[in-house]
């Protein structure tokens, strides 16, 4: 079993000594003479919880900033599928190794995927050290959609990562598969024991269409396909009113919020307020990188507190509660026993220089990450009891 | 005259080698082989324009995220003025020469600042390298506030940087300056051939009290004391409707957008709408690292772009057009012959390292850059000839 002791590192305003034995903390008030197999010098650093990136196409990271400046629909039909269909097995490979890396890069200790190459991902994750959650992904007419033999392949399938990965399944969005086949995802996704993931009223064509079709908004459509529940993360949430976000806060659905996306494709303003005031559980995502444009879930943070700030009230959304929203929150909803920085819990976590200038001077640490800091500011990241990254 | 040449970086698609001399660029096709006193390898890098941070409080980086998450007005009178006025002479250097260090490391080359201890702003941009338009601030009561001294200073004052400092007159805002003042104010820059740099439109409360003491919203209230012209930058102007949009362009008025200080302090929404439309000149600026809580103006190119996009349209601020905002229509502004890379012009711009991975693959660069990048991606800046920063 490996250890680490992170000597004289700054958490909850004191310098401590961590030790981390294998996957877990074992104590946050170590000895300094305290035996581990890695030192690692933690003066002039911080603590902090490693990032959940709830909602990732991670793999098209290929396609970052390719067909930028245009609104959703249009991007999709227009530059999006057209390019995926050409992907081969290498090319989703390079793609994954390059998100992993970034994402390690920036803070992140886990990922909600929902994209294609199903054993591209699983090599890649297995190599990176994160941990993740990749979506068994259905699309009406996309070519690397999946069948029902992949849920054959989990049934024998071996986690060569001692836990890091789980599965989804994740049928794509409302307009992209018909209400018969959400019903029968929904059924095998709870017979394996397995969340969903979608996205969902990301923009006000979906939700006008929607509506078309029938007769209900979208969150209304869902719960009346009697898919929504704790087991379900939508994605986006965009176009959700004050009694959308009562269901779904009743129904303990996870919701994501992506900020970086929603603006970049114009999609809409995140209704903070309503789901906020009605008890919801918020996690945040980037989206892929060809839309958000990076991976990078500590941007992610600050672009959700600053337009709820400017699109609701200053005081709605703080940089503590935001970073919960990128933690401890997204943990509970996929019952990974982290998320906080805490004896007994996965040692996930990410070391913050304190040296670096953006983080000088440090009146409130966690404003400082949230507000003022970008991935220079990343001196490492802890994932599972390992040093996954080190700048 | 120092020269340097940088070898095979990649400019407007092609690997070039770009030798300068002096303050200027002197070639962008140099021969491999041309002779230089310091040689860069350009290899897996670009070159961009270095940005121009249009509206700085410089040394109130002293007190990042000190009374975060609080409104403006209650912000400014509880936490920001009594901090200020414990402040000396040495405090000033020190938040001055932190903000220079912040600025040069994420690319800035160029602040419009509007702050206090103008000795200690000088010294410490002699020593940074940067350029700067430091502001001869003026604001009732406040105890840094300058005195009409300060020009004769400036009549017998010697440049030590060659160039790079200029200054301006700022007057705080309407709320804070009384009317005569104001336009006191106006006829001594004039006189002395100096800009105007205030705030302006910041708040909702701003233009209602404006029109309950004035009979006037802002635009016409300065207008009418004959204050708008080619020479005044006007920071935020949040709260601007059509038609004093169409003031600001015909007067030739410099606006500078603060997209993250607006937000944060939940100031509103820049109408991007109205005064792209006008016609007017639109700067970017971080405004100070207390409200915005950094100095990084990259960042401030991806918040005015996706906050556009979100509340206007998608395709109505492009990362090209973003950029000139950080960069050659603040030049103009000033009359720095700067902002964008060519033969004979100020020799300033970064060094972006493609080989991060949130520059890969690059398909766009300057869409990567604005969406993608951070300060991590910044290997170097030039200004005035002279390598400033290298990471």
């Amino acid at each position: 079993m490996g250890s680490i002791l992170i000597k004289n590192i700054l958490l909850d305003g004191q310098p401590r000594n961590v030790l981390i034995e294998g996957k877990r903390f074992k104590s946050l008030s170590a000895a300094a003479g305290a035996v581990a197999q890695t030192v690692i010098d933690g003066t002039g650093k911080a603590l902090l919880p490693g990032l959940y990136n709830m909602h990732t196409h991670a793999a098209m990271t290929l396609m970052r900033g390719y067909g930028d400046d245009t609104p959703l629909e249009r991007w999709l039909e227009d530059y999006i599928w057209p390019y995926e269909a050409q992907l081969s097995s290498e090319d989703f490979h390079r793609g994954y190794e390059l998100a992993n890396r970034e994402m390690a890069e920036t803070g992140t200790v886990f990922f909600n995927d929902m994209y294609f190459s199903l054993e591209e991902a699983i090599d890649v994750v297995a190599k990176s050290g994160l941990r993740a959650a990749l979506g068994l992904v259905v699309l009406d007419g996309h070519t690397h959609s999946i069948g029902p033999e992949v849920l054959d392949f989990l049934k024998t399938w071996k986690d060569p990562t001692g836990g890091r990965i789980r599965f989804t399944l994740a049928p794509h969005s409302i307009y992209t598969v018909s209400g018969a086949k959400l019903v029968r995802i929904a059924r095998a996704a709870r017979e394996n024991g397995l969340p969903i993931h979608m996205h969902l009223a990301e923009t006000r064509t979906e939700v006008s269409n929607c509506i078309r079709d029938h007769g209900m908004r979208p969150v209304a459509y869902l719960d009346s396909l009697g898919l929504l529940g704790p087991d379900i993360i939508l994605a986006h949430c965009v176009h959700v009113n004050e009694e959308e976000a009562d269901i779904l806060a009743e129904r303990q659905v996870t919701i994501v919020h992506c900020p970086c996306s929603n603006m970049k494709l114009g999609s809409g303003i995140f209704p903070y307020e309503h789901l906020i005031k009605a008890g919801c559980r918020i996690t945040l995502g980037t989206d892929g990188a060809s839309s958000s444009n990076n991976l990078d879930l500590r941007e992610a943070m600050k672009f959700a507190a600053l337009l709820s700030k400017v699109s609701a009230s200053p005081d709605l959304l703080s940089a503590s509660a935001v970073l919960e929203w990128a933690t401890v929150r997204a943990a509970e909803a996929f019952g990974i026993d982290g998320g906080v920085i805490a004896e007994g819990k996965l040692a996930d976590g990410i070391l913050v220089d304190l040296n670096n200038v953006k983080m000088q001077p440090c009146y409130n640490l966690v404003s400082n990450f949230v507000y003022s800091a970008d991935s220079s500011c990343i001196a490492g990241v802890l994932c599972d009891g390992k040093l996954i990254y080190q700048r």
